[in-house]
């Protein structure tokens, strides 16, 4: 299957490139009989979207996203939903430069050998404009998820470089332009950002989501286990290069009798395993953690080449976040979001009519 | 879609629990005129199974694999391969006691409240005994990439707890019970292993992945990037908590003038990415590293609850790996080896017309 | 899997409902290097597009396509295409009388059960009106199974209620407005037409595709044969109830002398099969026949029930073809081209390096 | 995808060939919590099975199945259900005089050429005995719609060459070697049967099923219509050549007034439709047929080339049955069955939620 599909039964398929006329998309399987709006959608796409802040690119977007079907008086039908944004601030003259060579860090390279030819305004597909779909999809299968089963997901930075950001509050992620769950590091992290934007270069950083109130059973061994289908998720999300659930890395030097977590009568003793085992949600929190590499896009030269073959020099003038970390914490969301809608119905598709007798303990 | 099929175009559908009568599956999609006999996949199976070191459980299995279908005089023919395994060792009643309660760090719970039943003999379907069906059905992908493309996949070990493990020497790999590619730290390694034992406790691990002639051009933008679906894969096996790609979890302290690599008509200067750009390979290695929890399985006690909700305590008797980790790198290989399978015949489906102009730079 | 994705490799994603903004879809897998514009789609969207003669719904709808994406200087990339038709001539105010009653014969019912809530405005989701996205889909397939590969997909309409006709001149067939391929029989269908109007009735009818210059090897078994794919594809044209391949249902009285088809050195010496042996193609025309119902909304009154289940009449007035199988002459071959085309990629992908010793006889 | 497996939610997966080790296959996405044992399968496979009659092939099978894990305890557990029926008389040497030359009729050529090799053991992988895993697991299916839902699925043979036979008493069928539900034709069918096999001569025929008590609402638009999936499903078993849903290719003569079935407080006054509007069943009989060509393995002799492209004459000696259509009713049956199960559980899964206002009528 062509990799433009997300999802089993309930899928979003994407299209659309960076300085292209639209970016869209198709949300299938929604369950009919929610109320929906464009509203709805808009205030994730507003979080996600460039221009908000001077952390960010300069690109001037409104994201305005319009629900072409689905939705009939206010409430999905069950059928298809077609979701499609206009892009506006397109410029493509920055891009001319670099239509002949190919810079270091991004997929021009590999688009070009794949494909044999390349949109290179801007990387074309392989931009990350196009998760404002993502993002608009993901609030279907947020709402959903937080109004019919009470789940709630929260994304927060987790880490910019090297401050390290707890997580002390989630109510304050939204107040700040750093998705930061730390108050305390609030100025720092501004400070960091001016030094940073400064030397014309660009910072790694973590993204974390907790989700609350997940349902035990939802996963499907032995492939398409909950934390398999989130780390494909998460993995394919533009610049992450690790993912983790629970403790993750963390477990490498962990003794058995440290990590696991015991079950009592009033719910696990702790939580190692990030509310996934043996695939399955096992009704406690969901915890994920995911690494994202620096911009590539950056003012510093690089050496690179050129489509012939012989070598050149780089520099990316362009509009860009010199932390795509940042504006990850929606798109981490909504992705989570999409994987948690799609197991529920492939679970209660199979599950049914399932009557356990065994007691679900509290998280 | 059910959970236990792998793959889009080269697919393999497992069944089987603990202590069953047999595990097997079917692949699906292998191209013909490869020859190909039992004798080949049994080279992985006897790195996996069990039983063959004092590092492992002494459970015994022969892990005798018979292939039902799709090979016709020595070649594959096309069509769909019926894999066997029957099982020897089942020793049922160990696991009597575990009958009604949930044995912590465990599928138990989640498989219960899922299904409202469970196999309990050594966590039924849930146990890692499945995965040498996946060791199987990635050998017979393995020797496609290998004979057709040269494509060589080599896993090992790289940390046991506390101790990291170089990728020193690739060729000794096999010749000792770790799948440590640092000769030096053998001794340590025993040494640390000796004293596990006795303490009946279990440590985590981190394993990590080689592959080296990976043509450029494999993976499916947007969702089914060849990163991403590396990260179901490794994520999909048992005890996996964490999976990198290249430098991983590093990126997020490193500056984008040091994580991106440079081009140049020699080749790539680094391999920071891990050998993936955009979700498509460049044709440099790609690395993959996954941390394992700590074996569950222990005979120290733990706190649970029983079916009926009520507490209890458990003691793991059973046969068990101190280190899961170990024998998961056999493991980890088929799993890069049947998504590498997957995504080479993607990749020629759509793109077989396609002649790049720009010539490859070496890896 | 919710339903509105077709195929594997090169999938199509359509959304929209009949009265709603737009309708749409997504064209994923695509070879990269295929020239391409709106013009190449709009040829077909016209012969399928309402109000051209006076035997069809007075409905005007210009179904002029725009790609959004999926295409970079006159070429497709490789990435997804996406498609929108905004509809113009809603006119939803002819459906707030069936709002509340079940029209027999439509989806009405169905939809009203599966979903708790339907689009009543011209059947939603159920119109036909959707057809146009794959009929602009299946223009990308058809560019470039011919391009590439000179394969010609031929509908037409080969009966009309009593009148039979025959495959005699397939040239002639886009001159009519009937799709008629037996150019003497033009007056008696017009005389038919005519006559079923003013009865305010509508009439059934069989549509037929030929497809000539397919490569043999097309089709996987066992269960994605060429023939299934096709019955599947057919099957899910609005209004069909039936489909044959080849001799289809006059095989029960046939013998077995009688129907194989025997092999010469200079091809092939008859083709009852219709050109696929066990599920793949012979290279041998493929021929296909479909039987599609006359269109429900007509003007006789019929019997019915209320959303309340109580009885009521209805009459449906809007506007509509008297015999829908005439239209559905594009949508057949659109249809034909995506399931080859989906099978062309398939077939490479697994077969790519295959080398048949045999020669391949001449169809 | 490679071809092999069948389903989305529900999914069975098959390997083997007529003259290999053993058939058999992966059902993945049962239910868990439902009794199943061997007997409950055997039934199906037994009616299906060669040698029970002079009608039939004289290969002497007694295709036991063993059911190899998925079940615990007498319950099916929810995991895969893996099905292997070994094969005893095979008899390969009947074959040897086919390797080099292809039967008219038979897919030795198409394979041959797809492939570049081919089992010619009885026709390898493209036997109808891979059919008897499809009535196994059509059989797990059955067995849950059944006992769930009350769904009863019966085929009964329609036609065998020019004996049309009627649909008098279904209870019948399974009392006489024809599958027949008119007990007035069953001397003739024995006379023609008698003449046939004197002659070496084979006959087609037509199978018929019809679907009793299923819920409203199955079935998913726009791509997976209920009708579509059958269609595929008949499409796809051996020697089928066409497929009709309700009234089928009578439909063609059919005014609009005469086809729509009215619907009134005391249920639908007719079923032309054959339980299916929009693609979604309407909760009256489902009714398919569908025609099978005669055998093609015949001893009447028939021209055809080798190999190497030169013409030469072939008898197909084998053991055969004279009329394959009659066999294929448990397998019509079988598919139905995984048609339905698999629908089932994609329909609940998206509207498990959902409650209609609008009474269900009577069937």
């Amino acid at each position: 299957m062509a990799g433009n599909t997300f999802g089993k039964l309930f899928t979003v398929t994407t299209f659309g490139e960076s300085h292209g006329i639209a970016i869209g998309g198709v949300v299938d399987g929604c369950p009919p009989g929610m109320a929906l709006c464009e509203a709805d959608l808009q205030v994730d796409l507003d979080r996600r979207k460039p221009g908000t802040s001077r952390y960010t690119t300069a690109r001037r977007e409104d994201d305005v996203v319009e629900i072409l079907s689905g939705v009939f008086e206010g409430q999905t039908t069950g059928t298809s939903i077609g979701l499609l944004i206009r892009n506006k601030d397109q410029r493509s003259q920055d891009y001319s430069k670099i239509k002949d060579r190919f810079r270091p860090g991004h997929a021009d390279y590999t688009y070009q050998q794949k494909y044999g030819l390349r949109d290179y305004r801007g990387g074309g597909r392989s931009s990350a404009r196009e998760t404002a779909i993502r993002v608009a999809a993901g609030g279907i299968a947020k709402k959903y998820l937080k109004t019919r089963h009470g789940i709630e997901i929260h994304g927060y930075l987790s880490q910019l470089g090297p401050i390290a950001l707890a997580c002390e509050d989630l109510s304050v992620v939204n107040d700040n332009p750093f998705f930061c769950a730390e108050p305390g590091k609030l100025d720092a992290l501004d400070a960091y950002m001016r030094d940073l934007k400064k030397s014309g270069d660009s910072i790694g950083a973590k993204v974390s989501v907790v989700v609350k109130n997940v349902p035990v059973g939802l996963g499907e061994p032995i492939f398409d286990r909950l934390d398999a289908d989130l780390a494909h998720a998460m993995m394919g999300i533009n610049a992450v290069k690790g993912v983790e659930i629970g403790d993750g890395f963390a477990v490498v030097e962990q003794k058995g009798s440290q990590h696991r977590d015991e079950l009592t009568p009033q719910g696990f003793a702790s939580n190692h395993a990030g509310g996934v085992l043996g695939g399955i949600s096992s009704g406690q929190d969901i915890l994920i953690h995911m690494a994202l590499k620096p911009t590539s896009s950056i003012t510093v030269p690089g050496n690179t080449i050129d489509t012939a073959g012989q070598p050149t020099e780089v520099i990316t003038k362009g509009r860009h976040d010199p932390c795509v970390g940042i504006r990850a914490v929606p798109i981490a969301e909504a992705m989570a979001a999409l994987v948690l809608m799609d197991h529920l119905l492939r679970h209660r598709g199979q599950n049914a009519d399932v009557k356990s007798t065994t007691p679900v303990i509290a998280p």
